[in-house]
C-alpha cells in the first residue's frame, strides 16, 4: 500500500501526506519547532482561540497547494509530480525561518534579516541533510523556475500561503467575517501564459476577499491591544539587550552576543517557550523598566493605547511621559521605555506593487481594479495609515 | 411551567417561541401557508439547496429580532413585554403578503400591489380575529409607534429582516462569501436618541455586510440563470393570462378574472404548488409560446441569457428574434415572448436613501460612508446596472 | 480544456461534474425530476428546514461515491475510468424510481413496487435513450459485476447513500446528533479480497455513525409528528382512490385506474406539486373523511398521536373511535380513517442482514459486533420496535 | 450603560462578561495564568489543534452555565441574582487549580493533591483578596448550598465543565464524531425536587452524548501516542527529580524540594512555559535517560506503544527491556525508564458512581440506563480497561 498518513484539521477537516520525503521534512527537528512558535504572537490576549502554531499553518499552507494544484491539472496545466512534490515541499517550508513570536519579534531577535532569508538558509540546510532532493523547491522559492505560477502560488497575491492564514486566523479567532470562500478561488485557479490568474466568474469572491484581509488586519492583527501588547513584547527585548539581562541558553546569546556570533543551529532550537520563560524570569529583575514591562505582559496588564488617524500631537506625548516619570519615578529617557507611539498601515489593493488578474472568456485579461464596477477603485488603492501612542494606564 | 417551544433551525440552532399569542399566529393557516413559497424562488435552479421556505425566514428573523431587543435591553434602553411582543410579532408577520414564488412573480398575479400591502391587509385580518391582539404590531409596522428603533429593526438598513435573510440565503446556497457577521452587528446594535445604530467598533463588520449583500445580489440573486428562469416564470403567467388558460380554482381566478374581483382569502390559499402545478399542465397547452416556456422550466431547459453593462445593442435582438422565428416558426410577435431584453440593478449603499448611522465614544454619529477611510465611498454609492438579453438556444 | 462544472452544496462545498455523460444524465428531464420530489417527506411540519430535494442528495451521494473511489484507489485498488464513470453513475441513479414524498406514499400510488425497481426500470429506460452507454452502470446497480464493492458502496451498511442522506439530513433538520464523520469514514475505506471493509482505526466512527443513524431514527424519521403526517398523507391517497376524486392529469390515473394501465412515461412525470396541488384542491371534497384530512395536511393541524412501547390497548382505540364519530358524526368505518394504530421499527445493526467488518492491521477481519468492548452487543441486535396511535384532537 | 464586555469565541460565537466582579476575577494574574496552560497537554502532538488553553475553556464553561441557568430560569426554578453570579464564578474557577500540561502532571509536580483541592485553595486565597464576595460560590463549589442543582452544573454528569471541554476539546481537535449536541440538552435541563435532570425528549441527545465522550476518550485522550507522549512528559519530571536536575526558578523548587516546603504563591507562577523551558534546557543534560526523553518529546520522536486488551506479556517486556539497554548501553534499571508498561481505563457509563435521570411528562423519573430499549446497557456500563507497552523504536 502506499505510503499515507493523514491529520486532523479542524479547518479543512483532514490533511493527507501522501509522500515518504514530505512526511520525513515535517518529522524533522527544525519543522518540529514550528509547533513551539504561535501563528499570531499575542493576538490571544484578545482573541483567547488564537493559540495556534505556525507548524499548523504550514501545513494548512501544503493542503491547499494540493488542491490549487489538482484544479490547475484538471484545467489541462501540465504538471509532473517532481514539480508537485516540490512547490508543496516549497509551500510546507516557506516559513520555517520564523524566530519566536514570529513576526512581532521578527527583527528584534535577529535584526536586519527578514523571516523569508532565515528560511531559505534553513531550506539550503535541510537540502544538504536530504541530499540535494530539494534542489527543485528551492528554485521554485526563489522564483528561479521557469513555470512561475509555482511560485506564485507561494507568493503572490492569490497564494496559498496568505488563503491559509486568513481562513486560519479568522477560524481560530472566530472573526467570522475574515473567512473567505477559499475552496472557490481555488477552483477558479488558472494558469494563463505560464501566469496564475483567476477566472471572471470569481470577481466577487476575490472582492470580498479583498475586503476580508482588510477587515482582519484593522480587527484582528493591527487590533490595538494586540498593537501594544506586541509592542511591549518588542520593548522587553529591547530592554533585555540594553542592560543585557541574563537568561537561559541558546535565548541568552540573542540577547548578550553581536549577532554575527550567533549560530543558524542556536537560532533553530529557539521557540515562544525560551522567550516567555525568561520573560518571567526578568518579572523579578532590578532594571524596574524591564520588570514593569514583563510582569504587564505576563499579567495582561497592558499600557493604554490609542489610535489617530494623524501623528500623534507631541504635547500629549510629553503629558504622558511627565506623568509616567511621576507614577514611576523615572527619568524621560526610562519614561520612553513606557510612553511612545509609532504608526501602522495597510492597504487593501496596491497596484503598484500587487496584480490580480482576471482572465475573462474571450481570453481578455483585466486586473481586478479595472473591471466594471470595481469594488477596488481608487479610493481603497493606496496605503491607510494610522498613528498609535502607548502609555501608562 | 410557563409555555414553550423550540424549533431545530440548522442556521441559529434552536428557535425558541415562549409566547403563547405568538404561537397561535403562527399555527394561524394564512402563516402555515408560508410553508408551501419558497424563500428564493428559482434560484435552487443554480443554487440546488436553496429550496428553504420563507415560513422558514420569518421564524429567522422572529428569532433575530429577540435578540436585537434583549441585546438593546441589556444596555439599558427600555423595552416593555408588551413592545417586545409586538415586535416580534411584527417581523413574525412582515411578510406575510407574499404570493407564490415571492418577488419573482409579486407584480404578475396581483398587479400594482406590493407584497408589503398585501402583507398589512392580512395582518389587519389577523387582528380582527384575534380581537384586536395584534394593535401595537400594526403600530410597529405601520411605523405610527413613537419607539422608532422598533419600526427601524423591522424595515431599515439593519434591519433583522435583511440580516435572516442574507445569512440564510448564503447557508442554504452554500455561497459561503455571503456569511455576515449577524451576531456581531446584533451585538453593536445601540439606540441614540430614539434611533437605532450600531456601536464605532462595528465598522469593519459592517462594511463587511455591505459587501456581502453586494455579492450575493450579483452572485445569486441576479445569477444570469436564475434572472432568466424567473423571467420565464413571469412571461409563463403573463402569457396564461393573455391566452386564458385554465387551471384549477383557486389559481384560476387570478389568470382569468380582473384583479378586483379576487378576494383576500382567495390569495390566502395560493402557494408554489398551485403555480407549479398549473405550469405542469400546461406543458401540454396549445399555445405553443406558453408549452414551450412551461416545458422550458420543468425540465430545466432554459433560455439562454447574456448581461452586458449596456443597453443590448438592438441589432443583436433582432438578430436573435429572426432566428426564433424560423427555429420554431413564429411570427415576430410570437417572438417577442421569447426573445427579450430587459434591466436590473442593485446598490451597495445608497445615501440618498439610507443610512447607517455609526455612534463613536466620544458621542458623535456618522454615516458610514463618511468615516475615516471608508470603504463605501463615491463610487459605490450609485446603482450599479447591467441590461440583459435572453432568447432561444 | 476538459469539461468541468461545479456545484455550490452546504454541505460539502462544491461538487464537481467533469464527465459529459453524466453531465446530460443530470440534465435529462427524469433525473431533472427529482428536484421536485422532497427528501424527506413531512418532516419539514417539525424540522423547518428539511425541504431538501432528492435531486440533491443524488448529488451529493455522487460527490461522496467519487471521494470513496479517489480514497482506494489511492490504497492501490484497481478501478479504471470506465468503472469509476459507472459506479458514479448508478449512485446518481439508485433513486430515480422514487415518486411524490418518496418512502411515504412509495406503496400509495404505485402497489406493490419498491422504488428500487422503478430505478431499474428507469435506468434501463435512459440506458436506451443513451445508446447502451449505461450498461456497466446497470451491471454494477444490479449486483452482477465481478468487482463486487462497487455494488456495496451504493448499497451495503457502508454504503455513500447512507452516508449522504444521514449527513444531508442532519444538515438541512439542524439535528447536529446526527452529524457522522463521513469524511474519516470515507478515508477508511478499503477492499479486502474484494470486498468494502473499513480499517481497525475507524472502529469508534462507525459505532458513532450507527449510533447517529439510530438517533436519526427515532427523533427526526420517526417523530411522532411526522410519522402521523406522513399517515394522514397515505391515508389521503387511500381515500381519494376509494372516493374515486378527480383530479389533474396524470395524477387522476394513478388515483383512478389499475395500476397495469398506466405506463412509466407517466409516472416520470409525477411529483410531489401533483400531489399537493391535488390535496388543496380536495380540501373542499365533498367526502368529508378526504376533506378532512387533506385540510388537517395543510394546515398543519394534525391528528393527535402516542408511541407506547407495547401494542395499543384496544380499549383505548375504541374510545378514540367512538370520540370521533361522535365529534364528526361519523359511522366506525368512517372513523377508522381518523383513528388507527400500527408499528414501526428499526434495528441499530442487525446482524442478521448487515455486516460491518473491521480489517485489523494484522489481517484478519472481525464484524464490528464482534470487536473488544464493542458498542453495538446484544441488546442493540435486535430491532426496536413501537407502536403508535393516530386520533383526533 | 451596565457593564458590558464581549469575547469573540470560535466554538461559541460570543461570550459576553457582563458583570464587574467577574471580569475582575478574570483579569486577576491567577486567572490569567490559565492562559499559559494546555487545556490538551501533548494532545497536539497528534491533532495539531489542539492547543487551545485552560483559560478558553474556564470562560466557555462560564458562558455555558448562563445559558443553562437562563434555561432554567424560563422553566420556573427560581435563581436569584447572587446564586447567579456565584455559580458562574464557581464555574470560571473550577479549574484554577490546575498546574502545568493539567491531568498530564497533575501528580508528578505536587504530589498527592487533586487539582480540585488546589483549586479551592486557591479560591479561598483569591476571597480573601476580594473581601469575601467569592463566598455564595465558596458554598456552591464544596456542594454545601442548599439549592444542590447549582454543584450538579458545575460537577456532576451533565454538568457545564464536561459539556464545554467535550465541545471546545472536538472542536479544536477537528474531531467532529466527538461533537455533543450541547445546546439541546442545555435546552432540556430541568430541576426536580431540587436535582438537575433531563426532560424525555431528549434521551437520544444524552445517549450520543455519553457515546461521544466514549469516542473522544478512546480517539483523543488516550490515543496511544498522546498517551505515550504525557507517559514520557511524567517520567521527565521524575527523573529530573530524581537526579535532582537544575532549572529555572520556582520550577526549581518542585522539581528539588519536598513539597511542603513550597509556597501556593510559588505554584501559582507555574506554567507550560517553565516546563516546557526547562525540558529543553534538559535535551543537553548528562543525564542521559534525562536528555533522552527531553529531546524524544521536544522533537517529537516517541517512543513505540501499543495497547492490549489483557495485561502486557512480561516476556515481551523483558525482550524490549533488553533490547534498550544494548541500544542505548543502559542497565535494567536505567532501561526501565524507557520501557514500561501501565493501564488506562474508561467507562462509558457507570451507575455505581452516576447518574443521568430522565424526567418523563408524567412525573416519573428514570435512571438513563433504565429506559426502554436504553443504548446504556449492562455491557456498557463496567469500566472499559487497557494495558500498553511503550518501548524503544
Amino acid at each position: 500500500m502506499p505510503f499515507r498518513k493523514i491529520i486532523n484539521d479542524p479547518v479543512y477537516g483532514f490533511i493527507t501526506i501522501d509522500d515518504e520525503l514530505i512526511n520525513q521534512v515535517i518529522a524533522h527537528p527544525y519543522f518540529q519547532r514550528l509547533r513551539r512558535i504561535g501563528q499570531m504572537a499575542m493576538a490571544n490576549l484578545v482573541y483567547p482561540g488564537a493559540v495556534h502554531s505556525r507548524l499548523h499553518h504550514a501545513l494548512g499552507a501544503y493542503h491547499l497547494m494540493g488542491i490549487a494544484l489538482n484544479e490547475l491539472k484538471n484545467k489541462g496545466t501540465n504538471i509532473t509530480a517532481a514539480e508537485e512534490q516540490a512547490a508543496k515541499m516549497a509551500i510546507l517550508l516557506h516559513d520555517i525561518g520564523h524566530g519566536p513570536f514570529s513576526h512581532a519579534l521578527e527583527h528584534e531577535l535577529v535584526e536586519s534579516m527578514h523571516h523569508e532569508d532565515l528560511s531559505l538558509m534553513i531550506i539550503h540546510e535541510l537540502n544538504k541533510q536530504f541530499n540535494g532532493q530539494l534542489n527543485l523547491a528551492l528554485d521554485i522559492f526563489t522564483d528561479q523556475y521557469h513555470k512561475k505560477f509555482l511560485y506564485q502560488l507561494i507568493s503572490g497575491q492569490l497564494d496559498v500561503d496568505r488563503m491559509d492564514y486568513l481562513t486560519r486566523d479568522s477560524f481560530f479567532t472566530g472573526v467570522n467575517e475574515g473567512v473567505i470562500g477559499y475552496d472557490r478561488i481555488l477552483k477558479m485557479l488558472i494558469v494563463n501564459n505560464g501566469d496564475l490568474m483567476v477566472e471572471e466568474k470569481s470577481i466577487y469572491s476575490i472582492e470580498k476577499f479583498l475586503v476580508a484581509r482588510r477587515l482582519m488586519y484593522w480587527q484582528v492583527y493591527l487590533h490595538k491591544t494586540v498593537l501594544c501588547a506586541e509592542q511591549m513584547l518588542k520593548r522587553i527585548i529591547k530592554r533585555a539587550k540594553f542592560v543585557k539581562a541574563s537568561t537561559q541558553l541558546p535565548l541568552h546569546n540573542f540577547i548578550t552576543k553581536p549577532i554575527q556570533t550567533v549560530t543558524l543551529e542556536e537560532f533553530c532550537t529557539l521557540d515562544d517557550y525560551d522567550v516567555m520563560a525568561a520573560i518571567k524570569g526578568w518579572c523579578n529583575h532590578e532594571d524596574k523598566i524591564l520588570s514593569f514591562l514583563c510582569n504587564g505582559l505576563i499579567n495582561r496588564q497592558l499600557l493604554k493605547v490609542r489610535y489617530f488617524g494623524n501623528p500623534v500631537d507631541d504635547n500629549l506625548v510629553q503629558e504622558k511621559l511627565a506623568e509616567a516619570g511621576i507614577k514611576l519615578n523615572l527619568n524621560m529617557d526610562e519614561a520612553s521605555w513606557l510612553v511612545f507611539t509609532g504608526e501602522v498601515s495597510s492597504s487593501t489593493y496596491n497596484p503598484d506593487d500587487e496584480h490580480i488578474h482576471i482572465l475573462f472568456k474571450d481570453g481578455h485579461v483585466k486586473d481586478i481594479s479595472e473591471v466594471d464596477n470595481a469594488l477596488i477603485n481608487q479610493n481603497l488603492m493606496g496605503k491607510v495609515k494610522k498613528y498609535y501612542i502607548c502609555y501608562l494606564r
